[in-house]
């Protein structure tokens, strides 16, 4: 069998093998993954972000099991850029996921590439696509961090959920920065800790001063306490999982799914026109040593930054283009 | 008097436009900058980072009081990244900073630049230049939040200042994410809260568990308490802008401060050829409309991301290069 049949056979050693593959940007990755596309495009995506420490992998692990009783299969991305310099992964309590392990509806992947060129949200891209031709009803994306590159990440979604934290007073300012445009549903965790009520609330206010996103969805608000009462937790996490399947009913029967897919498709686009025009030409002068010595010019203020990379434009583009 | 000559007097004004116009990507704003390039370097770069919340206009603030008191003079440099979708920047409490408005030795700037492209890093590093033609002696640059992107920015600066707070159990966390490595010194902000204890004791076990850089500096921790107990808030973030300096010295004689600049050229040259290489072929794209065939083609799963890429990068790229 080859790796487009074993990956939609549901054959979670190719498919892993593949993901990474892709990151490691082995050359007979890319055709593969060019061959899945077809099989792509079926899965509902669900993005999960917030800061750090909000406790995104502990209700990705509560989703992972709510979405199972709804008896979808469901596959899990969690994005963990690499440090910058010592190129390691986090998988904090990521571990907890390893519960579903034995459970073949379930499929868990970390990511750790670098982000060189935006390449985090490509590989990202390339990893969901992996995860949709295995059939995986509902791919749950978890990244961590709110910059602008996970936003980029979560770009990837049809359906993004945000999580805040009590205890941190500005946490509101922390929505204005992006954030707050792109919550579908708001899940406020840990609200069994001080401050939990006036987050509601002064959420609650700012949604409710904002108006109404053009599909008409006004974001719910889950308040989700403690892991260790189990009962109510898992009740307040049954809930999230509900309106996370209701915002999916909606995006189809207001046709902004179709928006979003769009959005998405245009996304993978840039991405890959990044990839294939920069690479081959940072590739190049790394190689020949030419960019160490354009850095040394601009270091040594012999040159300027953008004269350098005005002459490898004109050596390496075609004037006309067409 | 030419734009130049006018921005290395100290002109405001001058100064304000050119980076508005960079931001805004007028034609006549490169070249100007170009010309600015060779008056550059010179200045002390200060990074501001952590989670949007942290107090870290406030820090700044401080510390541009603290370092007029050395008789630096001082700019300053608040990336506020654009929402996505609303284009809206955040201002938050930087208005505190017009406290300064009347010192002539002080220029503050926010950018708010979209990403695209990497760009806001770029932005960045173009804002910084006109700050150092200016002469100032030492620029501070404060970014919000603290993903990839972030680091990207603060990869502009000499030394970096992570401002850490009290009440996020996870906070040791976050610092795992790329911050830990990037931190030359260590603000606990807030330190007046529960769990300030907590988080020095932790963040001084897990510095003392880390081999010492290269460079031989082991990061400092400044706890700084309330912003309203003005005597204590003042000795500390006077103790902050000493340790800063105190880096600043240690760099220049480990000579590790010549190693930062290379970086930091190599950074720039990269962010220019994304710049000279990528957006042409965008513009082209986009213009003719084809940007959004191939768009319709990968949503449709007639077609993959990869190979529209690629057959672009054909057409655009020379094949010899050389």
């Amino acid at each position: 069998m080859d790796t487009t049949t074993k990956i939609c056979a549901g054959d979670v050693r190719t498919a892993s093998r593949l993901i990474r593959d892709l990151e490691d940007k082995l050359p007979q990755a890319r055709p593969r993954l060019k061959n899945l596309f077809v099989h792509t495009g079926k899965s509902f995506i669900v993005g999960i972000t917030g800061s750090p420490g909000a406790g995104k992998s502990t209700l990705t692990d509560a989703l992972i099991a709510e979405f199972r009783k709804h008896d979808k299969t469901v596959g899990v991305l969690a994005v963990d850029p690499t440090s910058p310099f010592t190129g390691g992964a986090i998988l904090g309590d990521r571990v907890r996921m390893l519960r579903h392990a034995e459970d073949d509806g379930v499929f868990v992947r970390s990511l750790a590439t670098r982000g060189a060129l935006g390449g985090l949200s490509q590989a990202a891209g390339d990893a969901i696509h992996v995860l949709e031709a295995m059939g995986k009803d509902v791919i749950i994306v978890e990244t961590v961090g709110i910059g602008q590159q996970e936003l980029d990440i979560i770009n990837h979604a049809h359906s993004v959920i945000v999580v805040l934290v009590p205890g941190m007073g500005d946490e509101i300012q922390t929505m204005k920065a992006g954030i707050m445009e792109i919550a579908d549903v708001f899940a406020v965790n840990k609200a069994d800790r001080p401050g939990a009520k006036q987050l509601q609330t002064e959420l609650a206010a700012l949604l409710s001063a904002t108006p109404l996103a053009e599909n008409g969805w006004r974001p719910p608000i889950v308040s989700i306490g403690n892991l260790y009462e189990p009962e109510g937790f898992a009740a307040k996490t049954a809930e999230l999982a509900r309106k996370v399947l209701e915002h999916h009913d909606h995006l189809i029967v207001s046709g902004q799914l179709a928006q979003r897919m769009e959005r998405k498709a245009l996304m993978e686009v840039t991405d890959a026109l990044k990839t294939s025009i920069l690479e081959p030409v940072l590739a190049r002068l790394i190689a020949s040593g030419e960019l160490s010595k354009m850095t040394d010019r601009v270091k040594n203020r012999e040159s300027d930054p953008y004269t350098e990379a005005e002459a490898v434009a004109k050596r390496f583009m075609k004037s006309g283009g067409l």
